[in-house]
């Protein structure tokens, strides 16, 4: 049977669609009259700390969201049960959406006239053309090819770093921590679309901002967050904003969410902030994609996008 | 010979790197030492009233703009020489990347999530995916057509509208006064890139707005004008940014330019004003296209991209 456990979202309205899909095979809800030892599939968000007990025939745990950090660090997540991530082409569509239009606009020097609009100012300055500037993705998983994707034709000049080497057309790129610096360097608009792990945890620092490529943006290079807050430091941020380091930030994700009224991001022009709504894994797209993983491995068939719990993602 | 005749640009370095290109055929300068009657092309940018007086040799007018509005109401235009006017690259990419930015913007909800910023408001809303916005470009020309070509790859539905009927891939086409209004009817965001004509001018009034798709995208629909100042009502505007009729609109051109201190647009905080910078025809690809058109015709060869004075464009 396959059980579902989300928080802060509407879990009835996602078990009548899993019940709908897999019928004639059971979904349940906490709550429900079920014995734990039958649960086989579990689809989780925010897991409470007891999520996981007497589930004894477990064979796979199905992660709503398409990044599994918080999940993780989980403290009774069971060790040998796989983990299933959501991949999706509708999520990947919303993702390069916010990434697109957040380099476009600050490429266009929106800072700049938004500034002069508010002083009634009319002062010409053209933006460079898209190829004359630089944007650097962190990250080429499936959410860092999909923006690449969708920003080449739109003639940026692009470059991207990874954990491992990779190939990847129309885009210079660079891995592993030994060629970081080499690729901050040349980035005017730097795009996070990292995993969160140790690895990656405050890699947006002020140090970071330092070394990107300043003066070829007007008003300074950009970082545009949209992974996880664990991988800035607000502090750093707020400093560099403030100082020229950066010339802005847009940031979807937060050290702390929602974001606190207090935070001196709210009240910076340059800062950009959206509520962690930069891509959402919709119910359609995810009943769709769960289902056909559980019909799958009922057959017989390998699980697909399975964490690698080592790594961290 | 070329006789150089601009207003409001660095018509020295123009004509520098004109004399290079061309050397050893000469190029001149308004005051320079010369026969009228011995200039055989034009080179103009906002002509004075008697800059065509005694060119009786007059083969071509080359218009710097891309947009020949302002030249063909020059009183003083030779009826039966032909003009040409710029058309490149350079200028399409960067008038599409200013069409993309805010296109991509008021997709992702901009104006919104900037007043729940001001307000500290944490406020969770999903855009839609871009392939649930439609983007209706009026002007299926050179500017129009790189704009649907940079829109396509990113998802957006696309519809387009021209004088004559158009066959382009991957965008329903309407064409002519009878179906502007139902090409208007299923626009989200309309983008105008049309020449300024009899026809077209005041297009953008609040019976179009009111014609647009509401309910669709939140806040109401938005326009986006990088064509000509004529072409809108900026009263309407106003009005339409007031009453909901417009969830906002984005403005690089203005009924007078620069834009009057004392104009209401300006502290409309769902107005996004730019000071006629969308597009700028840079001195490199000019000085190489306007060259080679000279270059050509010298040779025997017919002028290209001669504008239509019967049409206006
Ligand atoms: N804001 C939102 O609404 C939202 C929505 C969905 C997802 N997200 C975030 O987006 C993240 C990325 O998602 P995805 O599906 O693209 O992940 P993915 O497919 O797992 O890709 C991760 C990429 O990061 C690289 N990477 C990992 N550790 C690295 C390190 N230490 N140094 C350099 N590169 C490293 C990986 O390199 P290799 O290719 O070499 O392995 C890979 O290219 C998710 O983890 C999640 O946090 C945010
Ligand atoms: N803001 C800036 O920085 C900037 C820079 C450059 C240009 N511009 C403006 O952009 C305009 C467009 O440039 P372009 O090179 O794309 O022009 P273009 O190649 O001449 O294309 C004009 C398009 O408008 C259509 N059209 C003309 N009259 C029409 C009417 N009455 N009803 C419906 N459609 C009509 C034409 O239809 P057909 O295809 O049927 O002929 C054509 O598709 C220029 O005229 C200029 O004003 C602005």
């Amino acid at each position: 049977m396959l059980l579902l456990h989300l928080s802060d979202v509407n879990e009835a309205s996602w078990a009548e669609a899993f019940a709908k899909a897999l019928a004639p095979y059971p979904v349940v809800r906490r709550g429900d009259d079920f014995d734990p030892a039958d649960v086989r599939y579990m689809f989780v968000w925010k897991p409470k700390p007891d999520a996981f007990d007497g589930m004894s025939g477990l064979e796979a745990i199905l992660s709503l969201g398409a990044g599994v950090d918080a999940l993780l660090k989980h403290p009774n997540l069971p060790a040998d049960v796989p983990v299933v991530r959501f991949v999706d082409e509708d999520l990947s569509q919303r993702m390069s959406d916010y990434v697109v239009a957040h380099v476009a606009m600050h490429h266009r020097l929106y800072t700049r006239f938004r500034r002069d609009q508010k002083a009634r100012r009319w002062s010409q300055l053209y933006p460079p053309s898209a190829s004359q500037s630089t944007v650097g993705i962190m990250g080429l998983g499936v959410l860092g090819q999909d923006a690449a994707r969708r920003l080449a034709p739109l003639g940026f000049t692009l470059r991207g770093w990874s954990r491992t080497a990779k190939t990847i057309e129309g885009m210079t790129c660079f891995s592993g921590a030994g060629s970081f610096q080499d690729f901050l360097q040349g980035t005017d608009i730097l795009v996070n679309l990292l995993p969160l792990t140790p690895e990656t945890t405050g890699i947006l620092s002020y140090e970071t901002f330092r070394a990107l490529r300043h003066g070829q943006l007007e008003g300074g290079p950009v970082i545009i967050n949209a992974a996880r807050g664990g991988h800035q430091r607000e502090a750093d941020i707020v400093r560099a904003l403030g100082d020229g380091t950066l010339g802005a930030a847009s940031l979807d994700v937060f050290e702390v969410e929602p974001l606190p009224p207090e935070s001196p991001l709210w009240d910076l022009e340059n800062c950009y902030i959206t509520p962690h709504i930069a891509a959402i894994s919709d119910e359609k797209s995810g009943v769709r994609y769960f289902s056909q993983i559980v019909r799958d491995h009922l057959k017989g068939k390998p699980l697909i996008n399975v964490v690698d719990r080592h790594r961290g993602y």
